[in-house]
């Protein structure tokens, strides 16, 4: 069990690939990216708000990530940049890649009739799929993936075990896709008669864009009749609930427990903060940010950022959240302001 | 890759089907129900509000189904019924019904001993059997599901992938089970001792009626002694958390994300609305309602609307809200008041 | 399928075994432990409640756990101790253990290389262990579970189906981990970049003490850089979420679908009851109790009570709530102060 060799990256290389400004040895050379107290002189690390200066000053990483005002000061190899966590993120994948597995199809996968596995897809042990699915160059489906008739799993894509996808489901290139993640699950239709409730057929998919990132144990519906979408590089956390016929843009982030319920369309670069809901045949517009626990139960127009249970705009909703905290002290200056009238207002009588 | 035949189906049967009162040609055919904008000649629509009525005149669907107010004036072919939500949803089952799955056991599936499973019951790839299962007519086990001991699977129920029944789990008839979903585990149960926590054990089971539908990752608890029990025709939507000892009527809906906590009673036709929940040891009445995100933190009588956090009857919790939008203008207001007074008390001793 | 021959216990041994004083035959014997209305005498019960002293006179019981003040007035045999609803826990635990699963690993198990599987562990169908996995003495993995490379399972420990451990996952002795709980799933961490949302890869694990239990289909994010870590005897209902490098301490109870969000730490003994939420980056010192639906949204000293959204003292949010109710009330009073000044105010001037 012998640690791999690790790769060694030279710090010009690095500054370049995350076009920022190298001050300090090109040559140096680092294997890996670590905060700043757990660094060594083999790491990078990183500097990114200016409460952390003091262990910034005194990290043994080779050199620091930092925007330029944090950088001032400072006596050391830096890699100078526009947006150091952004620069971050792309240094660790480079310096952290995903190991990688290798193309084949474990033996006690269950594949179905007229399949197309390109030859550098992995299908990992008990994975069963069935009829007619599609799966891209270098596409990774883990132990226990189960995927429905007539799916299509883009290039690059990554599904982690206990992954299910219903029939049709559409997996745009690069997904990755969380453990216990399930796709296409039967949209939640009923008609009421007479105390029953009578299932309404879900005959559409779901489709999702490149990019897409699926938390563990996430649900999204298909549609009824069309498709539930969701948009490229959409990021979306663990146990979050997309409804059936959802339509949601590119680039937009929920995070975890979050509920969009049916019909509602969500448009580009919206967030949802944690346990935030939103009611169903809403229009969320571009842009739009929503508070952590917020309950949206009517369209929002793209841009404005709104909180509280029912939604209204987030500055609003701080004005009311202050007021409510002084509501006791209110009721107990109203009341003063009651038996102070009750007592004047027989003076002028006198 | 040949596309089946389709069923032809003639109008008359089908308004036969519904109820519904045909107004033109019982021989035309259709093979399917589509929306008003997707349908062609081929297909069956429905028109169920009068903001569609562009769509339904221009629709080249073979036929729409209405109700007879929404009727009016439309000069094309016809089901008129009562309720066309409830009549999509019984042709959709008919036009569009979930592809069968053939009887019997897949070679890779492990079954315990002493199961009794229907010849005509569906065992799909790596299904996980305990000992003592027992599986009716026409059930669909599909690939990976893992039932424990001793339990029981009505006649016609549908687990989906990956579906997990604890041990003596029983589920009732034409049940429908979505992935992911988990019957069965430990109710929540603990003893504080000296900054531990001990486990309770949990003896108890769970139990379905007929046609419940649960959906994909929800998660419904044995009890301590006795019975989680849901009743017949019960729907419950993706993430929902169901604790031990509940017990939850007829038809009820629990929409997504909602929260039942432990040895709370639920009558028959609740709807709890998507995040919303209820503490423990509650009684909620027959029909009663609860708005999304509501948090039910004291027994609510049948019949009852409620809404807010803790819960409040529905109309109260709007009077709460349209207030608390008011509040900071009412604090202004107050305090004005309060100027005005001091101004003019001084006034009479003048 | 005969049944197992019952064990049965003398009632002084189960006195010694909960510390409690036995008022009544030492030899009489029990084989279980049941609620008081369905205990026979072959079973010990339990009264923890004045309310069901009818049931408790009544009971057909062998015995009750019964604490010194509830014992009073009662001609039956008794354990009295102090803590009857811990002595329930003690007892079920002894009389009802968890039926034991014989040790080795089913053929169809996928093992990687390098494992090391106590003899006495149990590895159930399917299951799939990556490279350099090491399981307990006694440990089970039950059907399905999915375990990563490089993972520890310690002795004892319970995996139930469908359980996924994402690499190096390190799970301490004794814990519970229910159905379709997923640990060391990425963590939420995106860099935003015109429009995109770049992946910041997650290198750190999930490490979680002993006797630890994690509800079904809960999820644990691994940690950025470290360890998300969960303290020893730490309770975890269905359907959590656990942001990355989250830090609980020991004892907390976090009941169904709270969601903490990333490198928030928990102090010890912290309760969180269902639906309640933490934003990110907050200090919730020791003992600290959240009330249900509360978004905590700034830190928390420990010993408080909270409730609210945004979280406040519990007494402070129960006035808030109060006040809350009042509040069209008050609307009301302040229009009708106002009118009485303004008809007030001309008057000195008459």
């Amino acid at each position: 069990m012998s640690a791999p060799t690790r790769t060694l990256y030279r710090l010009g290389d690095l500054a370049a690939e995350v076009g920022g400004e190298l001050r300090g040895d090109p040559e140096r050379r680092v294997q890996g990216l670590r905060p700043l107290d757990s660094a060594g002189p083999e790491h990078i690390s990183f500097f990114t708000h200016p409460r952390y200066r003091p262990q910034a000053e005194a990290s043994r990483a080779a050199a620091l990530l930092v925007d330029a005002e944090n950088a001032a000061g400072l006596t050391r190899d830096l890699i100078v940049c526009r947006d150091p966590y952004r620069a971050v993120a792309r240094l660790l994948q480079r310096l952290h890649p995903r190991p990688a597995r290798p193309g084949g199809v474990h033996p006690t996968a269950v594949i179905g009739r007229e399949c197309e596995i390109a030859a550098s897809a992995h299908i990992g042990a008990y994975a069963v799929l069935g009829d007619r699915v599609r799966v891209g160059d270098g596409a990774v489906l883990e132990a226990h993936v189960v995927v429905g008739d007539g799916c299509t799993i883009g290039p690059g894509a990554v599904l982690y075990p206990k992954v299910v996808l219903y029939d049709r489901t559409e997996v745009g290139e690069s997904c990755v896709l969380h453990a216990g993640a399930v796709l296409g699950s039967d949209g939640f239709g009923f008609a009421a008669e007479e105390g029953r409730q009578i299932k309404v057929p879900q005959l559409g998919i779901v489709k999702l864009g490149r990019e897409v990132e699926i938390g563990a144990n996430s649900t999204v519906d298909r549609a009824t009749f069309e498709a539930t979408t969701i948009g490229d590089f959409t990021k979306i956390d663990n146990l979050v609930q997309v409804g059936h016929n959802v339509q949601i843009g590119r680039g937009c982030i929920l995070c975890g427990q979050v509920g969009i319920s049916g019909s509602t369309r969500l448009g580009d670069g919206v967030v949802f903060a944690g346990q935030a809901g939103a009611a169903n045949h809403l229009d969320i517009g571009d842009g739009v940010r929503v508070a952590a626990q917020t309950a949206v139960l009517s369209s929002v127009e793209s841009g404005v950022a709104v909180g509280g249970t029912p939604a209204v705009p987030l500055s609003e909703w701080r004005r009311q959240v202050a007021a409510l905290r002084r509501l006791p002290e209110l009721l107990r200056r109203l009341a003063r302001l009651e038996r102070r009238l009750d007592a004047g207002e027989g003076q002028p009588e006198r």
